[in-house]
């Protein structure tokens, strides 16, 4: 049995995973921790029977894990991850770890990084593309949700040189759960009801560089466009990707091309021509589907195509591929414990 | 008092607009018309006292009306107006008299015209750009719902030829009412809700003929890329529109264009930088809602923007557009009935 | 015209009553206060283009106004009315003066009433009972939106001495807003959505004492059971009312009843037999719309019968029924400016 | 491996059910059959990868199925169960095996019941109540959705002969995939949005006769008041019981009673006095949730308290406890293949 300990358990996020991993057949919970509810057990704090105790952080026993979970503002986790790395392997599902670059970090962060030391340690856990480093890590830094329903969008175009020049617009719609329990006057039921709208849009958004990060460590040059907007549903990210190809490519190549990039993959569904991914396809799982579009006038003059996916935010853009990653650095089969 | 009729009066457009002309304080309903619920009142149909008897299209008495508006299927209604026309003035919602090519619509809409020599005197209903031609009309092509919330967005631009060149990418998200109220799984409540998709992506949506030959009227040379997507709320559509324009534009010199364009519109709300549209700023009005977004990386050598509209659906997307027609071609404040 | 000031502008039916005023013919919004948005404009706080300047409570200018409407919070509202009844006439959407016996009031609010010395003189402004007395009014204690639902449902019953013993048994379902725009895990979207519960059942709900001293001063006397439960919509309260007659009633004979009893009601609509209420009656309207059940086996041996009543709470349930008050208080028409 | 047949695999109760089973490690699917959608799989009629062919119940072989599920409409699953029985054992979902008096189903369903010589065999399939029968019955009729939820939250005290004389008042709220998959203008996603209303009030609701059954068997002797309502939820009931009891008892007398009739039990969850039931606590799941209060004025004289239960209308009301029978059946673990 796995011994795993979860820092931060009372936000979405860090519910959704020892609900996880309580579940899952090879692991125990060592520890789940809150600073402001120490004491108490999560089902106070949530409708559910889940009977774990949280304890504050300085009573984690570190030793005693074979791993930990940080489920924590990014700016704060770094410095838990810096106390608790020499002591347990970690999986952090913050911003703190995934730039390599610090810099960069600290431009889009606004705070000072507390422990670039262990950055070049440091995989980015996107698992189905670093599934070898993933399982050697003793650091894992878990994608953010918006990057990981985008790069798998992109990864065997980019890797086969196929994003080269030109413009890529990502559309995304994201659930509220993305926004965190934090109280806010925009996460109100009577603010997001019947209500959509954009936010963040026009290079403002912290996942931009996360995913520019990583298309260019794949060889695409592109300008990325990232529009993110907050859809009336709890859980849920569907990126609308639009991108112009060189001569010659059609959806059936498209699908071909994935089909086969994605070959064996557990939890990356690429649907046929003709058929379109949704929420209701991938939420409460891990999956993510993949699905495509002609978007071009008769012939296709222009080689415009549009790539839509779809994934469960809390689980494939979270807390599910958190999971996946610590079945992969433990020699589990990837899907032991995860939902489908 | 303006005698006015309405044919359809049973789906959601119907519905909408009865209850606007019934408050209309210059208006009177000569008739409603339902094939199915014939000799049944409003009230029998929707959670309403809307005490408004329904007769079969055979009883309405057109010459009793000074206007008639149709909110049949397309395809049914053509052969509607051309019965009517010679009676009475015709405000039509749905498709038949929106694309001057009959070519064109034939090709879309997959049946034949019958009712082609009532086209060259149709006028495409777009209040704000088309208020001197509706005025005189005595037939009126009421807009489609996405074409209303793309064309008030490009207008300013494609007038003063910025759009010369490229590719317009329209992300549009509607509620579901814009699916009517006819029996379909995809419209059923355990289908929608918490649910997000795509659907008729990639040049096969109806709406797209009749955006781009507005667009070409107005000297517009683009390719245009159009995805809907079905939201889980009742009413209202926003659009996130991707455009690529000269060298030398900022958000500040758009939100000046537009509101220069757009001075004294009293439906068109171009918001100032920095500030985005919701669902929320425009459902159960008539208004539509701008603003804009700078798409580009520093110094945005791409010249990449981005305007997001947003109009509910029903109203400026249908029967508040066709109210608001009304009242032009009657000579009647603009405003007058129309919420807000 | 009314020259109208709204103290606690900013709250969900501080707003609704602003949007309410500014639309109304015969009114001028004469200030609008918010303690921690003094300065700021309504349209910076919501989604919305209400062009209405906040001032801090200190600035109010009373003299100026000619009406003055509270939207504070219970124990916060009696001051600000006792400071300003001098100088104009009040109408309190709080509780604070609702409940003729201070004891009651201050077991049931946990908090000393400062200014019971008002209390003789305040009317309760359930508007289609104490029509007269509020028209005379100085100063009106606006209903509770749950009182409002359940008091209109059993006012004909009670006044005509049919509620003598037994126990009458309230279950009611209210949306959201409600609870206010306060930041509470509870109004959270992903706590609200796909969720459903009762809250304060059995005898805690503040509501209960309003409820007891209105039908007891209609000479009812009944065990009152009341049960709220947080519904996943915006706006609406549901009550299904349980109750046991006399030998003798019959769904037609209660349809009768209140049907004699409301006659010439513009806001109250009382169902035909069969016919039952829903949120889409009522909402975004000033109604109270009244259904009947027999609820017995054959013969009804145990006469037992069943009211629904619907009403939107931030309308006909708070800022509606505040703006049908001042229309008496001021020799209006009892409905310019309320919707429908 | 249990080879498991279902009968009507395409609505919601079906394709909940076939769900299950394919994650079951004790269950093979050995058919799956649909009338209108034979020779398609479930994939190609619901978002998601399941890969299950569909065929005509003729073709379903019920040699080779150890058990077979029926999810018909009432007065459709008889005759098919009919045909089975010899050659499998069956697990109705359906209406049509529950009523033990001939009579009284062909009075309430308006249909002649064409099997009534297997209605002795039948055994009622609550699971907690009849575990010792369904394991050695061949014909189970699993319950209504509402009467699980209202069974279960009075067995204890009917057991006990608690429920003598007076009033039993059920207000049930239902998500709306209780009405199927069925196309009803009711089921749209534009008509139950942000809406709310009783339907079937007042003893017309074909649950009530088997509710009456069971509690009649139990030795409770009672006037049952159900009355459902439909909540803009796509699945879960919680039913909220007003009843009167002798002198004497508490909440936590409840509370005590009830944790001792359900000690053991796996899905069903007494909560402690104070708390309350959500659908958030058992949506997803196969769990019942109980809770209770003091409906009464200081020292409770009327003797007034409330149940309140939850389930999901889906799982522990339809094919969770369909499955949950099965295992009883079979001889397994009760909760092997449920979730949670």
């Amino acid at each position: 049995m796995i011994a795993a300990g979860v820092f931060g358990a009372t936000g979405y996020t860090g519910y959704e995973l020892v609900q996880l991993l309580t579940t899952h057949p090879e692991v125990e919970v060592a520890f789940a921790t809150s600073r402001s509810s120490a004491g108490q057990r999560l089902s106070d704090l949530y409708p559910s029977p889940l009977d774990v105790r949280l304890v504050a952080p300085e009573e984690a026993d570190l030793d005693a894990a074979d791993v930990a979970f940080f489920c924590l503002p990014h700016g704060e986790s770094m410095a838990a991850v810096a106390a608790a790395r020499e002591r347990t392997r970690c999986i952090d599902l913050s911003a703190d770890f995934r730039l390599h670059d610090v810099a960069l970090y600290e431009q889009w962060y606004k705070v000072a990084h507390v422990a670039p030391e262990l950055l070049p340690g440091a995989v980015y856990g996107l698992s189905e593309v670093y599934r070898e480093q993933v399982a050697g890590a003793d650091l894992v830094a878990n994608p953010g949700c918006y990057p990981t329903s985008v790069l798998l969008a992109l990864y065997p175009l980019a890797r086969d040189g196929h994003l080269r020049g030109g413009r890529v617009i990502v559309d995304s719609k994201s659930g509220v759960s993305g926004a965190g329990r934090k109280l806010r006057v925009g996460s109100l039921f009577c603010e997001v009801s019947e209500n959509f709208a954009p936010y963040s849009i026009g290079r403002t958004h912290r996942h931009l560089p996360e995913m520019e990060q990583e298309l260019a460590a794949w060889g695409a040059e592109v300008r990325v466009t990232f529009s993110p907007h907050l859809l009336p549903v709890v859980r849920g990210i569907v990126s609308t990707i639009y991108l112009t190809l060189e001569e010659g490519w059609t959806v059936e190549r498209l699908v071909e091309l994935y089909q086969e990039a994605y070959a064996g993959e557990p939890f990356v569904h690429v649907l046929p021509a003709g058929q379109m991914v949704s929420l209701a396809y991938v939420n409460h799982t891990n999956r993510c589907a993949l699905s495509f579009a002609d978007a071009g006038v008769d012939g296709n003059p222009g080689n415009d195509f549009i790539v839509v996916s779809a994934i469960d935010n809390l689980i494939k853009g979270a807390s599910g591929q958190a999971v996946q990653n610590m079945n992969l650095m433990f020699g589990l089969d990837e899907t032991v414990g995860l939902p489908r």
